[in-house]
């Protein structure tokens, strides 16, 4: 990706949220950004999710309330149907709406499109895990009305957000109406008939389906008081829901002398909770609105509704600010982990909170559902859980919080039926992960960028590797994710053939295949499928013989539970010791397939802006033509296998690749950056992080407004610990190569390993590791040598520098590959020989599990 | 394709249609047959098409009345769109009927499911151009009527149609009721709402997409006496049909006597002409039912309706017989030239006419509308216009009707404006016609197996240059068709890039296309691509060189018209010298792709009968892993450039595919058939030829109750002519090299060649040409002898043998290839050096337009 391609003034599309490094703040409302903005102020917690609209409706990007995993499936009708192909479209649906307050004064709505606001701003708090709004409304009648608001979706009881709203009429006593919403939104304005469902597809692919018909089916309700439960049946899933509201109201000391009047309305799609009386001129009426959404796969409905009151009436037993303060508590817990400090230019500090609030908010209570490629923050990509989460999101909780990993990790683990019968299907035996899914089944309705996608099942067990290393969990390997390893070696295993190369060479090729990069589909030996694969079969070799070394017991039983036979792993062993593994004498390059670089090259550089991103200006058979890439393919085998390539190799692929790579993919940048910190090109390095810091704040993909993107926000995380500070996990311990950038001062970050904590503070002349929690100790390699940390005992190393520097990357300008001779003087910091590296740890003492 | 594997008796399921070789009878009603039987029975002319059901409607496959071209267009809902995927699709709709007549004795209801059918019988005659029915009715109060019928779609008149019904009830009077209907079952049961067209996609692709929403919208119509018509409007391609009806009925001399009433009930949908009176006893009771249909793009109703009343007053102004006799007369010309008479075992002959009269059926009198892959035979493949009219249809005509052949074209040449904008959307010059389409627009929905078959656009190419040079019609290339080479060889020229291949030498590649065989798709150098942009390229360069030569004036017309440059040309000729031909020096065989020989081997004979055809048991992405083959790929390129490939390499390349070649296309049968005969195959290629032959007949695929495969029946002329009699033109002249079965007594067939007809005798020991047409003289060459045949002068030749017999194909039992050393000694009959011939002829005296 060459960002000068992007004809962005980066500067200048910046946008200002303030100085504040835990705060962003935006005054004013600018309808322009009414979409990106309610992306960008989302509140969720991995279960649910808010988009940040405005309490009283407008202006409008669109509104959205996500409950993780409930979706709504439908009948793929495909234009020309074949066999195997995904059958039901999965779409999550928008939950009933419990934003909305309107309120009235003297009959006049407040409706920020067209009241006199004198004043507005609003404020993400990412230490206080609120949205505030603060405004001052000048009425037609001349009336000043403030008007505040506080919002947060708990982290600490996952099934309950609260919206509290403040007005104070300033001049002058006034007629005051609030009218507390909750609207089934999904379901509005659609033609309620018996006519099937049908999705209208859009030209782009990245967005959601629309479904047309009723999708909430009603069910039982209650209205007691200022609470209303209600429930329904989402239509085809079968899906249930409950939402519930419950209010707290405080007309300012005066109920009695205003006689304050409360009514409600409610029919099966609409309920109104109506508050109306007199506000004393400077007296403050408060609205408090619980909300709750409970849902399920199996429950009734009335247990649904049973749960809403039980959740409403638990909060309401508690004192008032209790929940504000115990969301504070935990994100205190959670930036104790978790949080990134660095000494740099403004703004960069708190575009880093940003992303990784993100992360928090995409997953800390998914609770062993998935991780949606937006999260819970739009309907971006249906709400589908894609290979983002393994590659991109769980490096970020593995070394942070994992248990967090592990819940998403069980997410994998409970598909497994599904990726049985899938593999069947697509006449495999083992487990084929769907592509993207919701449920669990394929719904990825174009098989050359979805189910070809066979490397999902590689990152899947890559990730678990990582996990089960870092943490010593061993525990969840035995009490069932062993069989993810298991079921997807045996996929490769059948996936592929042995075959004989033109050197004789008998060789493991895996064909018909797409990698990460979906510019090229269906191809043959794809280096990253084919290296992840590798480290799958073997990790499963490994994991199997340490089991029935250490675990007779636990093997016995996973010889019989998966009628596994110990041939299929000599089998395994051999395959991925035979696994092809395209290189080119020539060009001394990895291609990204076995016929990648017969490919013509896309001329990039006379691509103009108005033709990118690819995919919506050219045919798929026009791009499949060239080397072109979407996003990175061989660079992210680098990272992820990074020590079996040479330094040397690593340089002369990223050199090749990144001329190639559109970046019109977010997945892209985070990738380059890390390889162009470790390969010595630290300009660009820097240029690829600062474009995934803002790619949603600065909505420089123009679909900000569709939800964040999560893997982005993972990949900063990545960028900072895994690119500046050189962070690689082999299995075994932690390395660390740094590249602080020039102009930084430092970079602090914490990291948890086998129920450790380890600060790890970088500055332009050393790095230093300091355990602060744990018994230790551990033990880092810092560009080769071994530091060994101990509890009270920081370690410290020295460094000449943060790497080569190459400079300014030659290879944009100079079309593909530098000249013979650029090479220059590369110090060898890692073995040339490449080691491969898949291991499970002996069991640890303590498994870390706390969040 | 391995017939053993079709693991179908073939001789026991043979159907039995009587022993003339003019008439298929069928004695019963079999309700299973039902749908083949409508196939079978189905009448047409190219314009208009009838299935073969019951006047009575029962028992029904299903019903079909269709008019070339007349096709509605529906919104293409892709599961994942992207860019340029086709947007809308068509398919061909079922015109109003008129061919039901329903009847009624004493109020009985004639239902051929549940009355007392004591005898009926159909006859199809193909010199006749006749389907007649005889049957015994024995009504519930015991009397008995005969029931006889006779129908015809008129290939004098194109729009014109007529059933006749003749009544005599044997036992008594009796009380009878004739109901002659026009019924628009398009919308049949419909629910007619305004929701949007959605397509229902069955598994099967290659059925055709349900259409569920009203599709004809009623505009004016007339009713006069035993007259009606009607017009519709087609509601999204705004097309429109007129439908009419006239009846002349005779009640047996006693329409005095017994008072016949005839009344008219029309509805917008259905309109009931009924006959009511007594039937005496013994006296014919007749009914004459003429029909018209008239359709037309652009057309308003108005006029479409008194072009019906035109058609049906001209008919009625002719004597009663006549239309009878016109339509006789006119296939008696149809079998004067087209004709294949053999000496053979019982029921080839009958079915080898079967064939060649389906396509008269299909194409006689399309009059410049395309040949759809189930002529008007039924709605399968929806109707659309594939490059089998170019492939398996056009040969037939060119040799024996050539200005059917020269309407088809031009189809071809008025789909050039939607061509071209298909090439710019996908970024070529040039043309690129549609995979499949009716109205020119490119509608397949799956590009891997459609858009990127671009081998259509040099089919195309091929089929217009052997029609010139068989013909001598440059007066139709100067037209306007010669646009056609020029924009495919554009076409090509912009799609392929040059390349250094790993030799050091520079070629030609054409990447990312999809060759004949579907299952492998988009694939790099797919050489019956390769071979045939080959020859479009040079066909091209030649034609352009000639008319800069010999036609200046045209010469500058079409460089203006154009926008041709003389460069182009050039870059046109050195592309097609530098074409890629891969080539395999290992196994000695050609490589479908440049890659398709490191492909997985697939185990044809490990595969159960209940997985094939492998498009409805496999996913796309395991069928296109594999060396497994739909249909001929290299061994169609095998023919249609036969110069270009040695005798000894056709045979390696046969032994290779063949083994490979699944046979779940029809159109792989008529070629795997011509070349195993070429290169000594000669028992396999005899059962080839024998499926071939009875496809439909048979059912072997199970699906002719869809239409009948026309391609097969153009194929089966080619095996006849091309296969057994050893045809090949490469452009300047004809060249036989005969392999008359072993069993056969000869085989007899007739050529148009430059304005004469030439009738070739192939008998054991001789081929014998002889002029019945034209002026002469004609030279063709018989393995390698050039003959003269002169005006009443036959020529004959002798023949020792019929070519080599190498015996049963041991690559069937042996895997792949046959082990070293098989090769045994073939008489080399044509020069070892591929010979490249892309000729025009000159300008001849008389170009051949006679139909």
């Amino acid at each position: 990706m060459n960002p000068e391609l992007f004809d962005i003034p980066v500067k200048e599309l910046r946008r200002d949220f303030g100085e504040d490094p835990w705060r962003l703040v935006v005054a004013g409302i600018d309808p322009e950004l009414a979409g990106q903005d309610e992306t960008l102020f989302s509140l969720g917690n991995g279960y649910l999710g808010m988009r940040g609209n405005h309490e009283e409706g407008l202006p409008l990007g669109n509104h959205g309330t996500f409950v993780n995993g409930v979706h709504e499936t439908w009948r793929i009708q495909h234009a020309e149907n074949a066999y195997g192909f995904a059958e039901h479209g999965q779409t999550i649906v928008n939950a009933p709406d419990a934003k909305t307050i309107r309120i009235y004064i003297d009959d006049e709505r407040l409706n920020l499109a067209s009241s006199e606001i004198i004043d507005v701003q609003r404020i993400l708090d990412l230490r206080a895990g609120t949205l505030t709004r603060s405004l001052l409304w000048l009425t037609p009648t001349g009336k000043r009305v403030r008007v505040e608001t506080r919002r947060m979706v708990s982290f600490e009881s996952r099934h309950m957000a609260t919206l509290e709203m403040r007005i104070t009429v300033l001049d002058a006593d006034a007629e005051l109406t609030i009218l507390s919403l909750v609207i089934n939104r999904q379901d509005l304005g659609r033609v309620h008939t018996e006519q099937p469902d049908e999705p209208v597809g859009g030209a782009d692919p990245r967005k959601s389906e629309q479904l047309t018909e009723r999708i909430f089916v009603p069910g039982p309700s209650q209205h007691d008081g200022g609470r209303s439960v209600l429930s329904y049946r989402v239509r085809d899933s079968r899906m249930a829901l409950g939402v519930g509201v419950d209010h707290a109201f405080d007309g300012g000391g005066s109920d009695v002398a205003s006689g304050w009047r409360t009514r409600v309305e409610a029919s099966e799609d609409r309920v109104r909770h109506m508050f109306q009386g007199v506000a004393l001129r400077g007296r403050t009426v408060r609205l408090v609105k619980t909300v709750t959404y409970h849902s399920s796969a199996t429950a009734g409905l009335t247990e649904l509704l049973d749960r809403c009151v039980h959740t409403l009436e638990g909060v309401a037993a508690e004192p008032a600010e209790e929940r504000w303060e115990a969301q504070r508590r935990f994100l205190d817990g959670f930036w104790e982990r978790s949080d990134v400090r660095v000494e740099a230019e403004p703004g960069v500090q708190q575009a880093i909170r940003w992303n990784l609030f993100q992360l928090a908010q995409a997953t800390a209570r998914a609770d062993g559902r998935g991780i949606s490629a937006k999260g819970l923050t739009g309907s971006g990509y249906s709400g589908h859980y894609f290979w983002d989460s393994e590659v991109y999101t769980l490096p970020f909780l593995t070394y942070t919080t994992p248990f967090w990993a592990r819940n998403a990790l069980r997410a994998r683990e409970r598909m497994l039926p599904q990726a049985r019968r899938r593999a069947a299907m697509l006449n495999e035996e083992g487990a084929l992960f769907p592509w993207r899914t919701i449920n669990g089944e394929e719904a990825s309705a174009y098989y050359a960028a979805g189910t070809a996608q066979y490397h999902i099942n590689a990152d899947i067990t890559h990730a678990l590797a990582r996990y089960v290393s870092a943490t010593g969990d061993v525990e969840y390997l035995l009490s069932g994710a062993c069989d993810i390893p298991v079921e997807t070696a045996r996929l490769w295993a059948s996936l592929g053939f042995w075959s004989s190369d033109p050197d004789g060479e008998e060789r493991f090729h895996i064909h018909g295949v797409t990698g990460p990069d979906e510019y090229t589909t269906v191809v043959n030996d794809n280096l990253f499928t084919n290296v992840m694969a590798r480290f799958n079969l073997r990790f499963a070799v490994e994991m199997v013989r340490r089991l029935a070394a250490e675990a007779p017991e636990h093997y016995a039983r996973l010889l019989s539970r998966l009628r596994l036979e110990p041939d299929e792993v000599d089998a395994w062993e051999q395959a991925a010791d035979g696994m092809c593994v395209p290189y080119s004498d020539e060009l001394r390059v990895h291609p990204q397939d076995a016929h990648f670089l017969e490919r013509e090259t896309w001329d990039l550089a006379a691509t103009p802006p108005e033709q990118k991103p690819l995919l919506l200006h050219f045919h798929p058979l026009v791009i499949y033509r060239f080397q072109v890439l979407k996003q990175a393919d061989v660079v992210l085998a680098l990272l992820l296998a990074s020590d079996e390539f040479t330094r040397e190799q690593k340089r002369r692929d990223f050199e090749y690749y990144d001329a190639l790579t559109t970046g019109d993919s977010t997945l892209s940048a985070v990738v380059q950056s890390i390889i162009a910190a470790e390969v010595g090109y630290l300009e660009l390095a820097y240029r690829y992080f600062e474009h995934a810091l803002r790619v949603d704040l600065d909505d420089l993909h123009h679909n900000s407004s569709d939800g964040v993107h999560i893997a982005s926000c993972g990949g900063v995380w990545m960028t900072l610990v895994q690119g500046f500070a050189g962070m690689r996990d082999a299995g075994r311990q932690l390395s660390f190569d740094p590249r602080l950038p020039a102009h930084w001062g430092s970079l602090c970050f914490r990291l948890e390993w086998r129920g450790n904590r380890i600060e790890t503070t970088l500055d332009p002349r050393r790095i230093r590791f300091e355990l602060i929690e744990g018994d230790g100790p551990v033990a880092v390699r810092v560009r080769g040598t071994r530091v060994e940390i101990r509890a009270g005992a920081p370690a410290e190393v020295e460094l000449e520098n943060q790497g080569v520097d190459l400079g300014a990357f030659r290879g944009l300008s100079a079309g593909i590959l530098p000249r013979e001779g650029d090479t220059g003087t590369l110090p060898v910091l890692q073995p040339e020989v490449p080691v491969v590296t898949t291991s499970i740890p002996t069991r640890p003492a303590e498994p870390s599990r706390r969040e």
